[in-house]
Order: C-alpha cells, then sequence, then structure tokens
C-alpha cells in the first residue's frame, strides 16, 4: 500500500512448534522470524499468545494432582464444573466476581477480572486431557525477560516490545478479545489528557488502552483454534516505553463499579 | 514483510476533511483512497469514525435547543455534569448503570452499555462549544448503506467490508478501546463453536469478537487527539459475510451479569 500513509503492518510468524516447560521462546522467536523470511528490526513489537508463555513456564497442572476443598466442590455444583479446576480457579482467583452454571468469573491475583482465572483446557497436551493450564505467575516479568533475551541474542536495539496476550471476554459484549496480560517496552495505556482535539478543546476520551489494542489486532492473525500461530509481529508503531507494564490497564479494585 | 505468512495491513487513509451535516461520506472516503494513492480492491475493509458518520447524519445537537427534565437536573448533581447532556444521555439510553460523579454508564437504546450514551462534545465543531454529537441513529444501518454505496461508486465487487468504530471504555480495564458499533459485509462474531483445538479438543473460547478486534487494530492508526485520520482501510482478512451486523455483539440484558 502507499508508503506515505500511517500504516501498520501484522504479521503471524510460522514455524512455531509446540512449546514445552522449559523451552527456550527466545529462541522459539527468532527461529520463527527466520521461518517466516524475516529478521528483527528496531521499533519491532512481538505479540506472543499467553499460551506458549505459560507452558514454557510449566504451568502446567495434572488434575490427578489437585484436591478439591469443600468450598471448591460447592461452587464445582453451582457452577457445572470440574471440582478440580475450581479448586485451581480459587489458587489462582483473589476474589469470586459472579457465578452461574458454566461461568465462574473472578478476580485474578494479578487483578485481571476474568473468566475460570484465565484457566484453559483447550490446546494443552502433555498430560492429556487431566491437564489444564494457569496464567503466567507475572506476565509483566515474563514480558520484561523475554524482551531483554531476544534484545541480546537478536542483536536488536533498541529492543522489541514484547506483549504477552490472552482472549478474555467482556462484560456487554459477546465473543473474545485479544487482551494484554503483559507487555515490556510498548507503551500499555496511551495518556491523552490535556492534548487538544482538532477544534483545541482538551480531548474527552483521554487515555487509550494501546497495548490491549494490539493485543486484539495481533489476535486478528494468531487465530483460535488449530492454526500454530501463537506470535505475531506488529511493525509500524512508534510505542516503544521503557517503564511500560500492561498491570498499568487493570482498573484497581477501588474504581471498579462492577466487581 | 514475508508474502507468504498470514498479514494484515492497516493505513489510515489521508484527505479526510471536516465533515458536516449532509456531506457525502461515500465520496470522501473514495477521495481518500486517492489521496493515500491506494485505489478500492476486494476484500477491503473500511473502519470509519463514529463521529464523522453522526456528523454527516446530522446528530449535532446544539445544547441551546435542550431542556432538561427534573430528571436529569437531578442527575446532573449527582454527577456534576452538564443537564443538558444528562437530558440528552437519557433520551439515548433505555437504563442507567452506574453512576458516580464524573461519570454516567447507560445501556444505550441500541444495547450498547457505554459512559454518556456515546455522546462526544471532543472534536466537535459547528455551534462551538456548546454543540454535543449523539452516535449515529442506527450504526449497523449507516455501514450497511456505506458499503452499498462504495460498492456501486468505486465499482468494488463484492462489496467492501464496512466497521463503524467508536472507543469505548470497558468495566475492568482501563482506557479506551477501538469498538464496533455498527457493521456490514464483516463477520462480526467469528462463531469457532466445535472446532477441534490444535489436540481435537473441541475449542473452549469459542466465539471471538472479531469485529471489535478489527476496529481496535484500526483505532491504533486513527489516532483519538488532533490527527484528521477518521477513516483506516484494514487489508488481507477474509471475513466478508453477508449477513454480519455488529448489533450481534452486544449481550443481551438477561445475559449480562454486571448491567
Amino acid at each position: 500500500m502507499s508508503a506515505s500513509a500511517p500504516r501498520l503492518e501484522i504479521v503471524a510468524l510460522e514455524g512455531v512448534p509446540d512449546v514445552s516447560e522449559g523451552d527456550d521462546l527466545c529462541g522459539i522467536v527468532l527461529d520463527a522470524y527466520d521461518a517466516s523470511g524475516l529478521a528483527p528490526e528496531a521499533g519491532d513489537i512481538l505479540v506472543v499468545a499467553q499460551k506458549i508463555v505459560s507452558k514454557a513456564e510449566g504451568r502446567l497442572v495434572d488434575l490427578a494432582t489437585v484436591s478439591p476443598s469443600p468450598r471448591a466442590e460447592k461452587l464445582a455444583r453451582e457452577t457445572e464444573k470440574d471440582a478440580r479446576v475450581i479448586e485451581l480457579i480459587l489458587s489462582e482467583a483473589d476474589e469470586v466476581v459472579r457465578t452461574r452454571p458454566g461461568l465462574i468469573v473472578v478476580r485474578h491475583r494479578l487483578g485481571y477480572v476474568l473468566a475460570n482465572a484465565g484457566i484453559d483446557a483447550s490446546n494443552v497436551e502433555a498430560g492429556g486431557e487431566e491437564s489444564v493450564l494457569l496464567l503466567p505467575e507475572n506476565p509483566d516479568r515474563s514480558a520484561a525477560s523475554l524482551r531483554a533475551e531476544i534484545a541480546r541474542r537478536g542483536g536488536l536495539a533498541p529492543a522489541p516490545g514484547v506483549i504477552v496476550s490472552d482472549s478474555l471476554g467482556r462484560a456487554w459484549r459477546i465473543g473474545t478479545i485479544g487482551t494484554a496480560l503483559g507487555g515490556a517496552g510498548v507503551t500499555a495505556l496511551a495518556d491523552l489528557r490535556g492534548n487538544p482535539d482538532m477544534f483545541g478543546r482538551p480531548l474527552m476520551v483521554s487515555e487509550v488502552g494501546l497495548a490491549d489494542q494490539i493485543a486484539s489486532a495481533a489476535a486478528i492473525v494468531m487465530g483460535e483454534a488449530n492454526e500454530r500461530r501463537p506470535i505475531a509481529l506488529v511493525r509500524g508503531l512508534a510505542a516503544a516505553s521503557e517503564g511500560a507494564r500492561a498491570a498499568d490497564l487493570i482498573r484497581p479494585r477501588e474504581l471498579d463499579l462492577f466487581g
């Protein structure tokens, strides 16, 4: 397309293998660049699915090892879910926000409000049907460490942005959308307060969830089902920010009117 | 970038003028292609900011013409907002969902749950500081009619996808993100239920808010402040769907646990 207009390119990297505990994610990212006929460039943003980060970090749990508490047993009956999964959800949650049959929405220990504490039973191999995958222990930290390693081993300066993404539901809309659970080197929340609008008035829509928008854009090419495309590369965006962390996108409990 | 990998290009079209009531939006879109050195192509998706659709449709309201009801006056005191704006918010809303000083969240008559019923006082000219802009009367209809006209006058077959987007807040996360208020010719909700995951199990994350993800991707290049970039072109996505409408993305009242 035209070279002059503001433009973004988003590509799903190819050649990403199944990921298991202890795998070298940085090596997988750099190999995926290669397999896609691309080389790392300054300004690159990599969006990496939570799922492969969690697998590499060993967050797979064999349900046979889980003993549900009485509270989990009760909640399992109410929600018609596996009590062992509920036990894990509770262990990952600070608070149960809403339940109904088939659904449990919690406030995760890291602040995210989401279904099932982000625990996923799809696309999880090792251990067969009886394993589930927890979110990374600290997605901002995972993003920061992957970022530093890609910069070092990929010879990339400045370092790329990295977002650890997941597909989350919304309170009032149907369908999941790509969301930034963790991030490093990418502006998470773009604060436009004080910027004038086109007619010189202070802008009313003043904070933009930029990293979430990037995660949603990446989710379009990553897909959800049986495509092996858990890494997307975003180019063309000047969104580098050293201090950025996706935790900034979480609405604090005291400002939450809907929890 | 590599031609082989799944890839999306998103560009903000150039040369979009200020829009006023009665303006020819289709002509503006086709001129913006030209100004950006581009020609319409089969498979194009156009994301058009709600703001210019509303302006073209004459949804600007002069606040001097609004007489607040006692209910609006009371709510204005509670929320510390202009009673005339509150009157318009109430006229656009089916239900007030939450209020606090500085904030009023409603269920819009079209089902969207959002702050201020989507009424915007920034980037609104004509009438000066005393005018505000309502959402289009029916964004799905606006998208469908713009789509048909672009297809006809732009000689584009099949017709492009069109999304009418806005930046909306979220219950549990800070920052607005691009969201599809209306759409035509683009799959709004991608239903993956029944699709197997990589290991053959039914996929758990099963409905994806695709049109919202596209609107978020577009919002990255459109910007929020004083850039005149209210139209984005998305290429590379096979998301055409004749029956699609963004209303499908609205969680029905009876399934809303948080309203």
